[in-house]
């Protein structure tokens, strides 16, 4: 297996992130950085950076957790932000969003078990998929006219974008850059919202692909309650991402990483160990969000 | 003077606009449109082409007025969705612009007279041009450390922001497209947020200048109450759009389809009427707002 194709060097891939705030916060005239934390590695490797760039005074993590956020993503994040020696701005946004009328389309979950919601959103999920005749993702990013598609499509995607909004709020108002958290392997796949959690001033890690995010945060000593968790959106309870992208990181950064070398299928299948199915899923994951990487369609 | 640089086919331009929101909605597979409604000419005239591309029952106005909204525009937008017969949906943003802490900027202003309050803003920003020694609006795209500009800038560009995402989560919810509002003058100038009124869906009326906005919302027979107010971004009180791009929108329109001709200077003064300070400032609009026409930056 040619798994070196993911491989980086990870001190220069850390002194050119750490450059390049660094110099987009003197380009732009600010004073320091805002992250948006949310106890997840791509956050807190960002955070982690932005330090490490500008000095722990000058940059503030900013939580805005909701209903449905998992509190150890939460206690994760205040944790390490309190490590980091950072400011925090704490803001539950649960008012927000029951105000906008958000969780009238789905009911709450800390009445439950977790593993009871886990099952009954699994199983609503696999509902949907049959109904839709694909795979969910997949029609998540078609769209389409299904009232169930479009319910669960704006429950989550407000929140994405409710926290840019008043991400960009805190950095103007202290003159700081809103540093973004977006990786290769989301931002290829569409795995992310448009206008939510894709917009920022600078995208400091949207060159490394997800498996290189978690090899960079091992390099920089990210703790372990940061690292040793599945990777989640944490918008929905119970749904980690490697089950909403159909197919694990490790095969995925393969995948995509001989897409960009031009590799025939054959050779794909070697070096990643994927399907033929999985190598078209991915195909057609990277076509169909086109749409997500552009601008409103102009007349 | 060659006004006729501004002249276009109002029927050409009203069937190209209604068969391009009829195509989208087709092709992006969605059942109707969404309208941010402010009470002003731009969101007025899109609502009205919407009603006439895919029929008033499958149109929706969402209103979002704030605090600081004038309550003509509100009443003229409530007026203006009622005579088309669309469905409203009215949600005061108040509360939420509150509990993040917008309004802890700045005063309430409904104690004061409209005459005071306008005197006093307008004091406020000269004070603040003067110690800038710039054009508040360059300083605005500019960016800067000054403490009271980072406030001004985070207080009104959250409202945008703010009311993009709640109208995205309409749209989503009824699987309709977000149909936005921008218009060729603020889309060059930069007179606009980032991420805030600048993105939806589809934006129609994008590749027309104000004073083409003005000319083909009185072809299609818009209400006096629409046409015959100044323009203005309804963000804080008593500012209107010329006042802050320090420049009418007869001449700007002119120099920047001038520009888009590439008429050398002498041939610009002499159609337009601007001076040569008039046309240089607005080359800077262009300018100094070209980072916001682009996606976050890249490492």
């Amino acid at each position: 297996m040619e798994n070196n194709l993911l491989e980086f060097d990870l001190e220069i891939s850390r002194k050119n992130i750490v450059g390049f705030i660094r110099k987009y916060a003197k380009d732009l005239n600010r004073q320091g950085a805002v992250v948006g934390l949310s106890g997840g590695i791509d956050s807190s490797l960002v955070l982690k950076l932005c330090v490490e760039a500008l000095g722990h005074k000058n940059v503030i993590a900013v939580m805005l957790p909701e209903r449905d956020s998992g509190l150890k993503n939460i206690n994760d994040a205040k944790k390490f932000a309190k490590e980091l020696g950072v400011r925090i701005i704490y803001k539950k946004i649960t008012g927000i969003l029951s105000f906008i009328g958000v969780y009238s389309l789905y009911p709450p979950t800390f009445f439950f078990k977790k593993s009871f919601i886990e099952k009954y959103v699994r199983q609503k999920r696999k509902n949907l998929s049959l109904k839709l005749k694909k795979d969910l993702f997949l029609a998540n990013l078609e769209g389409g006219s299904d009232e169930e598609l479009s319910k669960a499509s704006a429950f989550y995607r407000i929140k994405h974008r409710l926290r840019s909004t008043i991400l960009f709020y805190y950095s103007e108002l202290n003159n700081y850059l809103l540093v973004g958290c977006a990786n290769k392997s989301e931002w290829l796949t569409g795995f992310f919202v448009k206008y939510g959690d894709s917009i920022a001033d600078i995208m400091p890690i949207i060159s490394l692909y997800k498996t290189q995010v978690f090899s960079l945060s091992e390099y920089l000593g990210l703790p372990d309650y940061i690292i040793e968790k599945a990777p989640s959106p944490d918008l929905i309870p119970g749904l980690v991402d490697e089950e909403l992208l159909g197919i694990s990181y490790k095969k995925l950064d393969l995948i995509l990483s001989c897409f960009e070398k031009g590799y025939p299928t054959d050779r794909i299948i070697q070096i990643s160990g994927a399907t033929d199915e999985e190598i078209k899923k991915v195909s057609l994951y990277m076509k169909k969000s086109d749409y997500l990487r552009e601008w409103p369609i102009r007349l």
